[in-house]
Order: C-alpha cells, then sequence, then structure tokens
C-alpha cells in the first residue's frame, strides 16, 4: 500500500454549502490558489451541474489551476457528469466525482429507489463517466450507515467500470474511530477488486471526532485519501479540519509512516483567507489555527517552556505559518510595490483596470492607517471583488453622531443601481441607525442572523474592523463583509455586501455528505 | 466496572488558565451555579494555592454548590493541599486534587527531580491529602509520556496511600486513541490495586483528538471519569469539549453502554455563558454548540429533512438546549419580574442594593431596546459585576461622530477612582477615537491583542453588541467585557473593564495538564 496520503480539500464545496459560507467565483479562485500554494493533491471546487454560478466558478478554477487535480460534484446521472466534464475541460488533471446515496434511509426517505435500483444508477454513472475522464471518484453518500453487503457489491461494480478512487462519507457524523476504521477495513476485504482504487475517508465533525475518525480510516482501514476543509467549514459541525489531520500525521509520523505533500507554512495563510471571505470566525481555543493555539499563560506552563521547548509544545508555530505580522506598505508606497505585494499574496487581477480601482482603495486606506498589513491587502481586495461584480448596492458616504442620552442618527448616502440615495434615520446605536436609513430605501425584509466584528490585525487599536452581517431571506442565508478603520462604515459595507448577495441569482442543488 | 460515566468539569482551572479567560469570583460563581444545574459531577472551582483570589473563589463555590463535587487542584505539597482542604472546607462533598509530573522530559527540565524523589513526593501528598479529605484524586501530569512502569509504580503507590481517582492526562494533546485507550489498559493491567481506583481521562486538543482519545480512555483503557470543559475551553486549542464527549456518549449508547448524568437541555444554556463571560466567541462550525450545528444549507439536505429527519440529524437541537430566542421582559416589566428572572436564569445577587443597581440599569436598557432576552441580562448582570467588584476606571458618558472624508471624533468622560476625567480625541473611527480619549488620561502602555464584536441576540439590528476586548500589558492578558446597544459605548465599556482587570492584583500560580 502507498504511504503517501492525499489530501482532497472540498472547502469550496462541502464547505461552502455552510449556510452563509457562499463565496462568489472571485473568491473560490482566490482560495484555490491559495490551496494550491498548500499544495493539496485535489481541490473540489464545486458541483459543476448545481447552478450556472457554480460551473463558471470550476470552469475558471480548472482554467488556473496547474499543480493540484481540480474536481467537480455531480449527482449518478449523465447530465450532472456531461456538465462536469465540460467545466473540468481546461484542467491539467481533472476529476468527475459522482455520488449517490446507499443507506437504507437515504435510498428508501430520499431518493424513493430500491437497492437494485441504486446499484444500477451508480454503475451506470461511473461508466458514462469514465469515458468522458480517466479519473473517477465515486461516493457512496450515508456509506457508514449502509449494509456492509450491499455497499461492498456496489462498490465492486463502480471499481470493475473504472472508478479510481472509492469514497465512503460518514454523513451524518455518527462513527467512532474504532468502528469507522474496522467498517473500512472489513469493506475493503470483501471487495474483490478492493485493491484497483484508491480508498477514501470524508467525515462530519456532528460528535468531534472528524479528525480522529478519518485517521482511523487511514490507520486501521487502509484508506490513502482523506477529504477535508480548512477551518473545518462546512455544514452543521463542520468536516474534517485540513489542518488537524495534516498536522496529525506529520507530529505522529511515528505512528502513521505516511506521507503529505503539504507545505504546512501555508496553513495560517490559507485559514486567514477562508475565515476572511467567509466571515465565519475561528475561534481561540481551534487546534493549529485558533489565535491561541501556541500561546500559555500559566506560570507553570512558562517556566516550563522557557526550560524545555518540548515541555508543553508538539509542534512548532512557525511550521504552520504563524509569524508576526508584518508591516508591508504604507502612505509611500508605490503602485509597483503594491502589485508585487499583490503577487506575493498570490491575488492575481484579471485587468490593469481592476488593478487601479483596487490601488486606489489602498492608498484611500493608507491615508487613514498608518501601518497596512497583509490582512488589510486581503481584506481591501475582498470589499474590491465583492463590490465590483455584483454593485447594486454600493456605499458613498455615512454620517453618524451618538451621544449618551441622544438617540444615535446616521445619514447614508448609496446607489441602488445607477441612482444614488441619501437617507436619515435614527436607531439604538450608529449601526442600527446606519442600518435603518439603509432599509428606508432598500425595504429588503431580511432578518439578521449574525453580526460579528473582528479586528483585522493586532497590537494597535488603529486596526480596520471587518464586520460579518449575515442575512437570511425567502429560505436563503448570506454572509456580507466589509472593513474599514470606522466600524459603522465597515458595518454598513458589509450589510450591502450582504443586500447585494441576497439581490444575486443563487438558485441550486447543492448535495454533502 | 460501573456503567456510570463522572464528569469532571475544569473550566473553571483548566479552561480559566487560557490567555484572557481569567475570570472574578462572582463569574465563577455563576458558571459553578449553571454547571450544577447542568448535573456535572464534580466541578474544579480552581486552585486554592495559587493566589488568594483563586483561594476565595474556591472558597465562595464550596459554600453555595451541593450537588456537585467540589474539587480543588493542588500541587504534591503540604501548603498546596493544606489550602486546598481549608478552602474546600464548607464543602456539601469535597474533593482535593494533587498533581506532579511523571514524564522522563517534565521531571528532568522543569521540576529538577529523580524519579524517585518524585515518586516519594507523590506518596507523602496523596498521605498528607488523605487524612484532611475522603476524596482525593491524583494526577500524572504529562502522564501519557510518562514511562509505563515507573507510572505504574507510582500510581500504586499513591492508591495503597488512599487516592480514590487516578488521572493519567495527556498533557500536550499528542494522544491517538487507540494508543491512548490501549495505554490506559495496560497501565491498569500493571497496579495491582487498580480496582479500587476510579479512573480519568485529561486529553487536550492540540491534534483535534481530544474527544477521540477521552472516549478511547474510557472504551478501550476502562476509565470512569473524564476530565472537560465547557466550549473545550482551555490553553492552546484547549481541553475535551464537554458536550461533545456527553453527546456522543448518549448518541452512541449502543456502543459505550454508559450512562451520563448531565441535563443536556443545559448544555447551551452553559456555552453561551462561558463564551459570554471570557469573550472567548464559539466559531458557527463548532459540534453541538455552534450556531450552525444544527443547521441545514443545502438543496439535497433541506429536502432529505423534510422527508426524514434522522436522514441528517443524530441529535436533536432541543435536548441539547437550543430554543428560539425568548422576549422575557420590556419596558413595562417591574422588578418583580426581573428578579424572578434572575431567579430563573439561576443568577443570584448577594444584596437587594445589587439587585436595585441591576434592575435600574434593566430599565436604562430598556428605555433604548423594546425586546429584553435572557442573553441581554445575562450581559447586563456580567457589566455590573465587574465594574462593582473593581470599579477603578468607569464610563460615566460618551459622545461621538464620524463623517465621510472628516476625521472621527469622541468625548469620554469617565471615573479614574472617584475623580471624574473627560477626555477628547480623533482617531481612525469612532471606537479608535474613544479608545485614544480614554488612553490619553490612562497612559495604560497596554497592547491590544484582540478586538471582537458579537451581536447578543439575533433576529434584529436592535441587538445589543457585546464586545471583548483583549489587552496585554507586563506580561499578562486579560479580557474585557462590555455591552450596549451603542457599539462605541460597549467597546468603551469592555476596553475599560480590561484595564479595571488589568490594574487588579492577580499574581498567582498556576497549572494544566
Amino acid at each position: 500500500m502507498s504511504d503517501k496520503l492525499i489530501i482532497f480539500d472540498t472547502t469550496l464545496r462541502d464547505g461552502e454549502q455552510s449556510p452563509g459560507a457562499s463565496m462568489t467565483k472571485d473568491e473560490k479562485l482566490r482560495i484555490a490558489r491559495q490551496l494550491e500554494r498548500l499544495r493539496v493533491d485535489v481541490i473540489e471546487a464545486g458541483f459543476a451541474a448545481s447552478s450556472n454560478g457554480d460551473f463558471e466558478a470550476v470552469k475558471a478554477i480548472a482554467d488556473v489551476i496547474k499543480d493540484s487535480t481540480v474536481c467537480s460534484l455531480s449527482r449518478a446521472n449523465d447530465r450532472d457528469i456531461s456538465r462536469a466534464a465540460e467545466a473540468l475541460a481546461g484542467a491539467n488533471r481533472g476529476r468527475i466525482h459522482t455520488f449517490i446515496a446507499t443507506s437504507p434511509l437515504h435510498m428508501e426517505k430520499k431518493l424513493r429507489m430500491s437497492p437494485d435500483q441504486v446499484f444500477e444508477q451508480a454503475r451506470q454513472a461511473v461508466r458514462f463517466a469514465r469515458n468522458l475522464c480517466g479519473d473517477i471518484e465515486f461516493s457512496a453518500e450515508d456509506g457508514y450507515r449502509s449494509d456492509m453487503d450491499f455497499l461492498a457489491r456496489v462498490v465492486e461494480a463502480v471499481i470493475a467500470e473504472g472508478a479510481t478512487t472509492i469514497n465512503i462519507p460518514d454523513t451524518v457524523g455518527y462513527a467512532i474511530p474504532e468502528l469507522y476504521g474496522q467498517f473500512i477495513r472489513t469493506l475493503r476485504e470483501k471487495v474483490p477488486n478492493s485493491d484497483q482504487a484508491i480508498w477514501s475517508v470524508h467525515c462530519h465533525n456532528d460528535l468531534g471526532m472528524a479528525v480522529a475518525n478519518s485517521l482511523a480510516g487511514v490507520k486501521i482501514g487502509g484508506a490513502r485519501q482523506v477529504e477535508c476543509t480548512i477551518n473545518g467549514l462546512g455544514e452543521r459541525a463542520g468536516n474534517c479540519s485540513l489542518e488537524e489531520v495534516v498536522m496529525a500525521v506529520r507530529t505522529r509520523r511515528d505512528h502513521f509512516g505516511l506521507e503529505v505533500g503539504i507545505d504546512t507554512s501555508q496553513i495560517v495563510p490559507a485559514s486567514r483567507m477562508v475565515s476572511q471571505t467567509t466571515g465565519f470566525v475561528v475561534q481561540p481555543n481551534k487546534a493549529v489555527v485558533g489565535a491561541n493555539a501556541f500561546a500559555h499563560a500559566s506560570g507553570i506552563h512558562q517556566d516550563g517552556v522557557l526550560k524545555a521547548r518540548d515541555t508543553y509544545e508538539i509542534m512548532r508555530a512557525e511550521d504552520v505559518g504563524w509569524s508576526a505580522n508584518k508591516i508591508v506598505l504604507g502612505k509611500l508606497s508605490g503602485r509597483n510595490a503594491f502589485k508585487q505585494r499583490l503577487q506575493e499574496l498570490g491575488i492575481e487581477m484579471d485587468s490593469e483596470a481592476e488593478i487601479n480601482a483596487a490601488f486606489a482603495r489602498f492608498k484611500d486606506l493608507a491615508d487613514r492607517k498608518s501601518e497596512i498589513f497583509d490582512e488589510d491587502i486581503i481584506a481591501l481586495v475582498g470589499d474590491e471583488s465583492v463590490t465590483s461584480e455584483q454593485e447594486h448596492y454600493r456605499l458613498v458616504a455615512l454620517s453618524q453622531r451618538s451621544e449618551t442620552g441622544e438617540r444615535p442618527h446616521a445619514k447614508v448616502s448609496f446607489f441602488v443601481g445607477a441612482k444614488e440615495v441619501t437617507s436619515e434615520a435614527d436607531g439604538n446605536g450608529p449601526v442600527d441607525a446606519s442600518l435603518k436609513a439603509i432599509e428606508a430605501h432598500v425595504q429588503s425584509g431580511a432578518e439578521m442572523l449574525l453580526y460579528s466584528v473582528n479586528a483585522i490585525t493586532s497590537g494597535s487599536t488603529e486596526s480596520q474592523g471587518e464586520v460579518t452581517f449575515r442575512l437570511q431571506h425567502g429560505g436563503r442565508v448570506v454572509n456580507g463583509v466589509g472593513s474599514d478603520p470606522d466600524i459603522v462604515v465597515a458595518s454598513a459595507k458589509a450589510y450591502l455586501a450582504a443586500l447585494n448577495k441576497l439581490q444575486g441569482n443563487v438558485e441550486r442543488t447543492s448535495a454533502q455528505w
């Protein structure tokens, strides 16, 4: 068996399906480039058949990514598979990933199909896909709750049809490490042609054991691909965290004896980019990428760390990309320095006009903030990509005041399409007043699910605030992100960004396990 | 072997040691009461000998908690153990928890003691403690990286001296489930008197496997106590999460066959209280208690869930205490209704004067915010307890304004001790201007490590903002939390709260594994 563990990242597909985590094509492209720098083996870029937007994103990623395999999900039918193949046409290395549920519960309640029908559809799907692409992954949705003998029959058939990777997800996060590992092992033993495919695990974190389950699938079960996401992003409690599974295999090489191709120094930058893009915060006590992951507070520990670093540290912060914030640019930096820094950060812009617009924003920010950090640049470009794509609503100017004993007041000017409007309102606070001013015109009817602010950089009260609004309307949930040194302005930007996303057409079908 | 799994919560000891998570005595008392409502078997209330503040907190908790065992940590020396016994004197059920490191690395580099010295000290400590208390826990710090035979010799000796619980921590979060489970099992087999104590596990989450490791220690190793914290709070990547380990044992009763005494409907309230008190956010994709833990976004999933709830849900949200926010009080609510709601929330106040002060704040809030939720009340009381205890700095009034193209300006009046000062400043934004105004007088020299804001309740832009500042000064890290419908005011309150904590004397010794 190979001693290489394949890292399959599904941040852009399964991660993006989290309520509120939807991303624009430009955002997905930026993350895909970071995943390539991270050297993940496979990037699942989306689910091409689910919407035109998803198709375009998969296609754009397939066209620019050179080193990683680019994958599209598809249901087990010819239309989905054809769309996936079409989106992947420009890929250096493409993979079609087709799936169907195999558990009694899912077959009966969701698919309303008999086991024989599911068997037949799986086989035909892989046969069809195999003619379009040499790299075919088959996933048995809710595989871990499936009947072992039936599952073995399906897997044997799809391998015979040419599936090259077999994925057995724990769709609902129900597994326990030793049971899941043994399940994969027994299944492999029951499938006569099991050695003709690479086995893969895909675990959800509902009981907090996605990483341990994945690793048991590898160590006990013999799987050689792990499906995971940056920050463990994903529906409900999320997916297996890429950073945790990779660092566990690295730190405990003595136990696993496996190689991973990841450039771990890109882990923290990837974590920040995904968190900033989706507005999903990373809690301080998150393993590897949390703000506290490498800090020590207690007296005894500090003493211990001084005496011998490995008394309490099993990993080195710098190995996963933690480093002091670098002051990269300031007020006097020119366009070339800015452009070069964009390149170093892996941010590619399509045109000189886009670079010029971003540079103008940068100068505007540098006028107000003396030190510009990498995070500021990422946030600035993030703003840019959202507003340039779908700028139905756009902030022009804002003034507000609040005083103890008086009702806060705000006046907001913004574009609605091509028309500039100005509106005033009172509120409980300046943010509330600003949103009420916007809503007085827009009347979106959206419900606010979440409001959060994080300082983009630490070490100074001059930091920019990055605001995330999560809004819900008509069954859809969107996140809007906005940043500015003025928190009220950042809030108004974020609110308008969320309204723009609600405005956009994102009817689609999606899937997760 | 017993089929009861003992839940030992160390949020107030190991959790509180996270940089920035330090809590006041009143905050600890409030959380201890919530832990009792949650029906945890053992509450580790602190480390009595580490500081006078810790001693007072342990004593206060021991005096009021009736149903749960109250525990204090102590190093393996007579002074520490005596202080623990003294603090626990009023407890209905008290436990002394003494520890010493047993790994070669920790003995050599940190303790600078030989194995024989450690052996002797452990034995003498337990002998001494046993005369003061009938319930003695012994922990072998860094136990998982200790020499098995040496560890077995230590454990046998301390059981012979009367230790009733033996805890084997994975101090640095290095374990893998099957290895850790097997380690505990083999160790138990090597200790002749192992059946005279309850075995306990204490796992850290550095590689994301604390829950799985703990459960392997239980299932494979035969441990019957799990040490854990609410939200997995704790140094670095934190401890095993109480909510995850409890729900795993409940949901997979088929596998574990164990009972836990926890009232799971109190899990989400406990999570919110700990998060609000410490300012440590819970990420949306956190298992069980994250905002997304029970949400579904994708089309396929929604369809599946409609057809059969258990297609994608292995737990029910209401079983862990998720429920719609309740509008509990409003402008017209009287003092009795407020007092009753405090009682229902488990918030006990020491005097009528305190209730009156809180009620005055409540009326002030109700004037500005039409719907008052449970979370608002908890935040309001949180503010109260901080300021009433150590109100060196206290906000009186704030006015601020910002306008596109002009520099934001703030004017802040606040008490410094008994003296009221007023100060003005410009800044990059209204928050920055307010802090600069405060700093113009205070000149704390503190460095800002983190700034975050979360809406306390969702569903409306009228929500209060809850602001957390994390400041560092002179090697100490503190969190200040402040809430207000006006985010700038909340920020100023949080900043002053953090300055108050920096001002307080919290020199102490602490420990963790």
